[in-house]
């Protein structure tokens, strides 16, 4: 049963995403399509590129990944596929594969003549279903070696101090940050967002409605900061960018 | 074909239904993944528990339903499945699985240890995925008899008065009520809610826009208010618990 | 891999379309469910019909395709199934099925009982489980010569002048008219919509965050109003039924 997932900015209100979907099934009606998200803001490269980056590695090997989030559609950019871990990612050359861009191909001319407006579905589809499908990757593409990449803020590790910044913040309200789990100070240590100082808390119930906590978001194994029954983003009023600091006590 | 429903409060904008969905293709790749809803109010136990007895039957047998509203994640809440008519139901033990608690286990530790924020991946998607799969209910859990209930309000049933109230309100702003079908008096009855009488109606069309009627909704076999072309919600201003009655007229 | 594809104003927040989709796998694990849309407005007819026909052609001949928007459930009005171009479709006779009323059965009444409020479930279901299935056509329902048809808005085509108006508009706030690509005037044109004259783009990198351009939407092979970055439907403050004008620049 071969997987294609799904991360774009189309929405589900229109059926561009169905489209895509009936591109891909009348090549290979056995693949199941699974949505990661098609809710992403408008051309929001870099949430696109982290969610992939998150969510893939759930999915088995083989899948095939498609990820349009494509606010230059109809220009000379590229449209390209990419092979890592034994997944298959396909997108346009605009960085959002930046965290899977291994061996990179550049898709050829003659798979379908790239439309103006929706190359997810006159383009793309055709190339997920086809990898998706155990097709070569030679027949598909050409390999290059100059791929767009976008840079991610990288939190700053100093030996006493972390600075880190909001990248993603979820439905919840959920604040999710760029440190990773392994990059938290070890000891006892303060958290810091806005003049607020957060505990670094187990779970969610250690928080109350109008104290944030900070704790290990198991979704995406970054430092996140939550309000109890409640919405940090909101209770904070925190942005994409918001610094975050963490810092020894001891010190 | 295996089929795995999803009945949770994680939304749709972010990657984590998809990330349990990963990882249930990774154990079995020929299960079909159905949402039944993944848009409940944060933490709202009782209406995903009544979704969850609405929908399943509707499945085939053998079907595993994964319910997902889990507040209390990260403390020592248990893990659980239950089997019923021949369905699987996995989620937290506070009571979401409720009308479906007939064979109940306890998830075994070794399956995968408790995450602080997301056993709907870490957990309860592995154990989902191998029932759905066929694997044996005693390798992966240990049979308890007490597991947490929730009470559902009743409705006041007597000679000639019926009182209920409103559990569910759906996206047309339908008043959906706890009074089944088959409670409803017989004969000739008036039904009162916010002081206002509505007739009891066959069909949506015999409401006007400004005149709520009373219906059985066929998705439910409950009684619901609703509003031809309009949303009965609103329009009564009225909210999950307000107060419905019904009378039969010739007393 | 038969596939069945669901276009509806049920909303994904209530059960409703997964009741449909439980029924369907009743009788057919086997079936791929595709949600084209579950988002359309209460009731409306006309933009089902539109996305319905835009959409069926992407899937694979032998698709069913569930159009169940049915504002007068529960009168007596028709349950209706039709065949065009390899594709099936099953929904209300009340228009919504227009575009592909090629050969058009009524649904047997022994196939399941009307319900009052929810055919989607009831009858809807099933006959689109059993076509997908292979089932005869003639066992399903019986031919007829009459169903309801509405009518379309089609531009007026002049020599020197095409007048449409706008007949979609989508989550990007693209204003989708009833021009096709193929009915826009040769040579050198100008477009107007709302008094404020639009070029006619190539790609939406043409236009900028306050001059709204004139393009084909390769989604739907129409020519659409669009706001590079932005969006058009709230920057002109325009509805459906919206005139645009395109004339011809040298008369």
């Amino acid at each position: 049963m071969p997987i294609v997932t799904f991360i774009t900015d189309f929405g589900m209100k229109d059926p561009y995403v169905a489209m895509v979907k009936g591109v891909i099934l009348k090549i290979n009606p056995a693949i199941s399509c699974i949505d990661v998200t098609n809710q992403l803001p408008l051309g929001d490269i870099e949430s696109a590129s982290f969610i992939l980056n998150e969510t893939y590695r759930h999915f088995p090997a083989g899948s095939t990944h498609l990820v349009v989030v494509d606010p230059t559609v109809g220009s000379k950019r590229r449209a390209i596929f990419s092979t890592k871990n034994g997944h298959f990612f396909v997108g346009p050359d605009n960085g959002v594969l930046t965290p899977v861009l291994s061996k990179v191909f550049e898709i050829k001319k003659e798979l379908g003549k790239q439309s103006n407006t929706f190359d997810g579905r006159d383009l793309f589809a055709t190339v997920a279903a086809k990898l998706a499908s155990g097709e070569k990757k030679e027949k598909l593409g050409k390999k290059i070696n100059d791929p767009i990449k976008i840079k991610f803020p990288s939190p700053i590790l100093l030996d006493n101090k972390t600075i880190g910044e909001i990248i993603y913040i979820d439905k919840f309200g959920n604040l999710i940050s760029n440190i990773k789990k392994n990059q938290i100070l070890e000891g006892d240590i303060e958290i810091e967002i806005k003049g607020i100082k957060v505990h670094l808390a187990k779970r969610y119930s250690e928080g109350s409605e109008n104290k944030p906590i900070a704790l290990i978001n198991d979704g995406f194994k970054s430092l996140e900061i939550s309000l109890n029954k409640g919405n940090a983003a909101s209770f904070l009023n925190s942005q994409i960018g918001e610094k975050i600091t963490l810092r020894r006590k001891d010190e």
